[in-house]
């Protein structure tokens, strides 16, 4: 199973395009789309959100992860074997969270070059047909498209304080892990204080609140209303917390 | 097949998610997202919309609906099996108007929980593997997820005079049946009077105007522009009708 | 594989009700939104964006091509066999390019109409069947569906000086193939003058600039930031080139 995640949008035919380029290589590969929206040009806020993902990312699976803003320099190709699933994308921060939290890792850069490679869609040209190659049957894909290659960790903390993605509601996730914070903490943001709740349900209409997202990241929502707006959020806003709990990575 | 219903909207990680764990019951599913930016907190235009759509679910299909915003609380997950297609999702009038109309219903409860559920995700934890399993072998999956309950209508009308959609042209759906209007019946809305028209190339660009669209409902629309800026229309405006035809539910 | 082209958005149920149209006819069949926001109501744009994608269509693929701003009028439903791929979709110059395009090309009226037939949404009742029986099986379906029927150019040239798409990144895409416009032409739009890059990163962020994208088309684009707001400009909008290249259709 191939699992796309980018910053490509759900507009225009790029979407399109990467899954007719898996179908070229894997006519009968299953693909879904985990997420086109992780910020664009934002490598930091997509390695953040991929990591809260990971958890439903099964043994066997590809990840095809494409938020690319140096598409066409000299940024590397590269493939991660983490813990039994594969994550195929640009050396560039975006497989950072999900590679140094694995337990089994086997690091690849990604040798292959199609014959027609644009210099600003690697997504579609090379990274799909990689993934497909590897999701149809990684033993044999391996040899033909990958070399070995040292794994170099950014060194980026297990949480980071700060809001990764706003959803359409206007929720703001954090790359705060839950579980980084301790229960009854307020987070600060935006210049207003928050209290945290089980959910939505958990406040009256219009209050905003924090609470523990279904990825397990701290969410700031209004219930029934759009945090973003109320509170005037966007990625990258720096949040705080009053308490912190002991948090491994 | 499973049919998708839903306010998720098309961005963030939540439609993949809740296909990632379909998947994990059931990987060769097929799934289309029939709808999934029914006005968001909004059962009961879901309603009105997915039973609009009733015609398209087939026998043996699964409608995986999900329009809660009492996600986490006391509200009850539900199944409903009407006429030879099931229809899973929350107590909360999203499945009232499919119930009511079936000729053969069966309601059921569901009494399974996931291992872990999320407050605020039941779409993904806890509604979406029982779709999946209902569609995968409903007979074998009714005794392990699910229990009878009566059902209770809530007695809406078969009708419901408001907007219930804008979609991206600027069309506004509204919850009243065409059948249930007179043909040549005027419709007035944010204060103007609207002729009927067969379909948009029926008028000429710019003109405002009501018609039976394809789903059966009376729809606003302005040929080659929106009727929802133009007027100044938003899901739950009121409309009104002119001359009524004789309607059965 | 059966390809969607349109200007449905991802919004609503149209999408949604068009592939369960397909399942009806052909439940396996393998589907990709190759893209789903076309300019809407502007079948010249779709056919220069169309011809731009044909490279990836394969052969044997069906492209269900559905921007139809005259649909349920006097305009006739059509189909293309071209070098061994189909074209379903409205007779309104949105299959003219590729139609114009192809080495051998055989043109096809629609001759079967369904029981039901909305006068607003022959993607759904009249194009979907018609594409997924071709995508079965094009051999059986050609003598009940299809009527052959002479091809009428409008002779709409290889290029269009126009904007005809502009991405969720704020990129504008031309009607200009890049191979028509001589290496290191400027390109004039927006009373501003652009010189050309070989892709994003090879300017500073902030800078606009011009580059053959990765469908071969000029494009104008800024560097990690959105050309449309930048130079203010929309789908429609006239470019000029300083140099041209010879050019074949």
């Amino acid at each position: 199973m191939i699992l796309t995640f980018s910053d490509f949008g759900h507009c225009g035919p790029y979407l399109g395009l990467m899954r007719r380029s898996i179908a070229r290589v894997w006519p009968e590969a299953t693909v879904i789309d985990l997420m086109c929206d992780v910020p664009a040009f934002n490598p930091r806020a997509g390695a953040y959100l991929l990591q809260a993902l990971r958890p439903w990312v099964g043994r066997g699976d590809v990840v095809l992860a494409v938020v690319d803003p140096g598409v066409g320099s000299e940024r590397h190709p590269m493939a991660l074997e983490a813990d039994g699933a594969w994550f195929v994308g640009p050396d560039n921060g975006l497989l950072e969270r999900v590679g140094t939290t694995a337990e089994h890792l086997r690091c690849w850069g990604i040798r292959w070059r199609p014959d027609s490679l644009s210099p600003s869609f690697h997504g579609r040209d090379l990274f799909a047909p990689v993934a497909a190659a590897l999701a149809r049957d990684a033993e044999a894909a391996v040899p033909v498209y990958l070399e070995p290659r040292i794994w170099r960790s950014r060194g980026w903390s297990p949480s980071w304080p700060a809001v990764i993605y706003v959803d359409h509601y206007g929720n703001a996730m954090t790359g705060l892990r839950a579980s980084a914070v301790a229960p009854g903490s307020t987070i600060a943001a935006a210049d207003q204080t928050l209290s945290p709740a089980r959910t939505f349900s958990d406040v009256a209409p219009g209050v905003a609140f924090w609470y523990a997202n279904s990825l397990g990241l701290v969410e700031i929502a209004v219930n029934q209303g759009s945090a973003a707006e109320c509170l005037g959020l966007a990625p990258g806003d720096p949040v705080w917390f009053s308490s912190r709990a002991p948090e491994a990575d």
